[in-house]
């Protein structure tokens, strides 16, 4: 039987009571009309189904100064923090009217949804786009990066926050590492990989947690989020060293060939494990360097695969490629499907041939097998321990300078460490 | 100041005498000829430089019939392992005339390397072929399952072990374990990461417990190989579901989205982890269903890729794809790299289109989203859990037969769980 309640603002502290039990909580916007979605003191989300609901008191109502998207009325006692959103899950809502999702834009919206970052800084919000995230490519993170480069620019702001879809989190945050260079404040990206409107949401902490990166001293392109599968803490992940490992998991970026820089607490604790480039004392500016060119592509290689797939690329006008290979850094060599051939001819006609390992894991070594040793005579490039994402990106980075466009220039940037991407020190401790 | 020393057969127990100091154990081949490679009782393999060895004794000679290719004079007191040797690190050694590799390919040279396999089994050896599994493709997961049938069809054997390059060992293991069905026997695949030649050698313990294994119960393509960095155990995984994760790690194959099957000792302990086929009483025919349509193809998605890569696989006279997705299952749904319409256009054209995880971990789901519904909606088909390499090689295994080609018998055929290549209980548990 459906008993009659009241209905509070989202944002607004309330005492619910159900079968004589109460709890006390922030009201979230839910989008299930059936269910109350409260945000208890512990910090989980909660939901109730109305029907059960015996009564709902307004403890408080909420705090919330009229904010629009670029126009904010700050505190001017915290710390600044922009905050950009791209789209993705962690910006999105169900819109009850059609059942799909519906972008959180502005200020206000964001703060009936994560009340929190609110109090930590005053929270300048900017959207450029907003999109899932498998639908952006270099335009999108060349946007971003000059949006970004001017907020670090901005002598007011302590720190920049990206919310952004995990689909394709990893490649912008190797593009925008890259295209920042040596920063001066911390750039933080965060996700969510569930649906504020659901109790498990993950959101909350990453944002906590960001918000806290982007207050600290790690001046570098950070990707923020779940350590594990508790909601304790997050860790902060290298830009060029992660990539996501799970289709559904709160913890899926994973520090690939590294570890993360640093654990992140929500109450501001933070634990260093790798060293890192601190904030400049001196706030230098940031010289944005945001160039893509897009005649890049990444194969991965497998068995049988026909070779011709490079005359294709070749064809299009391609310059470069990124080849996945095998093991150590091996393709097809004999037989009717010997690459070797058909790379050596491509590398004559000017494409720039690169090699990045499969396994993910480990470093990429041609001179232990005879295929490796040839590979490399003929001109193929070995990207170390690299990431293949972060290779392809590199790439098209690289490329989209004219000075470096050159095939010695270009492999000379390509094995040059310009933003973490390779590990140096790397032994075989990670996997 | 080089000493003088007996030259003892590989085989042969001996004491070898450094400053006062003696190390006993079985001398090895090496092709070093600087050094003494000798197998201590610990399992270790420890090289010495012969120019400090002050004496060396022969404690024992080796017990070594005569064996040739094929021809064999077993003991008919142990149990009989077919070993059939395909080429990889694990079949080979240095060749000190020529610096380069050289195949081990009879079992007298087995023997010289790897004595303990043939304390626990009569062990016959075989090699269709000698190859870098980089080098393999369809027709050798052919002439692999063939052979491998007619040892599963002989009373006389207990198991086969088959050895193999890592390269793509994850593809062959997914083809042998489609090809070959619901087994009587346990079929091992098993490898190694470093040279025989050298002191860290995996090869000994996968060896052995590869040995174990194959006496087994556990009547299914599995992979054995180290459970970790140190040589106490492996784990046996299961074909469908392994992938190579590190390039030079022992411990390279993982199994993803799912558990290993069992930890096996050297010393014949096994410890079960999950349920699997167990050994037929009765011994049933193992009827090989060794086929592969090759007009297959593996595109790993990525932004700002261009979909017409669809239309040279179609003009190439390709049957049908595999897209490795970002996320739950998406590829890019707006703007000029929108892959909808192309994927449409291509499925009406009778091109299979599937989806397999780009993360590895966790599962497709294309009901979150709008564009995973609208791509389930246009005829792309989510294959669920599966690694994107053994999605590839079902793809060309089913498509091999003709029975199974039209559009909605080849997609029940893929949405089958026909080798454990479905983990139908999995959570989130695995990353």
């Amino acid at each position: 039987m459906k008993k009659p309640f009241k209905n509070p603002e989202p944002g607004d502290k309330i005492e619910v009571i159900i079968n004589g039990k109460s709890d006390v909580g922030i009201l979230l916007d839910s989008h299930d009309t059936g269910v109350l979605l409260l945000k208890l003191d512990s910090g989980y989300n909660i939901g109730f189904k109305k029907e059960d609901i015996s009564e709902i008191r307004v403890l408080e109502k909420k705090k919330i100064e009229k904010k629009d998207e670029g126009k904010f009325e700050l505190s001017h006692q915290k710390p600044v923090i922009d905050f950009i959103l791209t789209g993705g899950t962690i910006s999105s809502k169900l819109d009850p009217k059609t059942g799909g999702v519906k972008w959180l834009i502005d200020a206000k919206e964001l703060f009936s949804m994560y009340p929190e970052i609110f109090e930590i800084a005053d929270v300048r919000v900017y959207s450029p786009f907003m999109k899932a995230s498998e639908n952006m490519d270099s335009r999108d993170w060349i946007r971003i990066a000059k949006i970004v480069s001017k907020s670090l620019n901005d002598e007011n702001v302590k720190g920049v926050i990206i919310s952004h879809g995990t689909d394709t989190l990893h490649y912008t945050s190797s593009a925008l590492s890259f295209m920042l260079g040596k920063l001066n404040k911390p750039v933080v990206l965060t996700y969510s990989q569930r649906s504020s409107d659901r109790g498990s949401a993950d959101s909350r902490l990453n944002l906590i947690c960001s918000a806290r990166a982007a207050l600290s001293d790690i001046a570098e392109v950070i990707l923020v989020g779940h350590a594990n599968m508790d909601d304790e803490y997050c860790f902060a992940l290298r830009g060029t060293k992660v990539r996501k490992m799970h289709s559904s998991r709160r913890d899926t970026f994973r520090a690939i060939n590294t570890k993360p820089i640093a654990k992140i607490w929500p109450d501001g604790k933070i634990e260093t494990i790798l060293e890192y480039n601190k904030r400049g004392k001196n706030n230098t500016k940031i010289k944005v360097d945001a160039v893509f060119d897009n005649r890049v592509a990444l194969i991965k290689f497998y068995p049988g695969q026909d070779p011709s797939i490079l005359d294709y690329y070749k064809k299009k006008g391609y310059r470069a490629i990124i080849i996945e290979m095998s093991g150590l850094g091996h393709v097809c060599s004999e037989g009717k499907n010997n690459w070797i051939p058909k790379i050596q001819e491509l590398i004559k006609k000017r494409m720039f041939v690169y090699a990045a390992p499969q396994t993910l894991y480990g470093r990429l070594d041609p001179f232990v097998y005879s295929p490796g040793r040839k590979l490399q005579e003929i001109g193929v490039v070995y990207l170390e321990d690299i990431l293949p994402e972060t290779a392809l990106v590199k790439l098209g980075f690289v490329l989209g300078h004219k000075s470096w466009r050159g095939s010695i220039a270009t492999k000379e940037k390509m094995l040059q460490n310009l933003a973490g991407e390779f590990n140096p020190r790397l032994g075989e401790e990670f996997l």
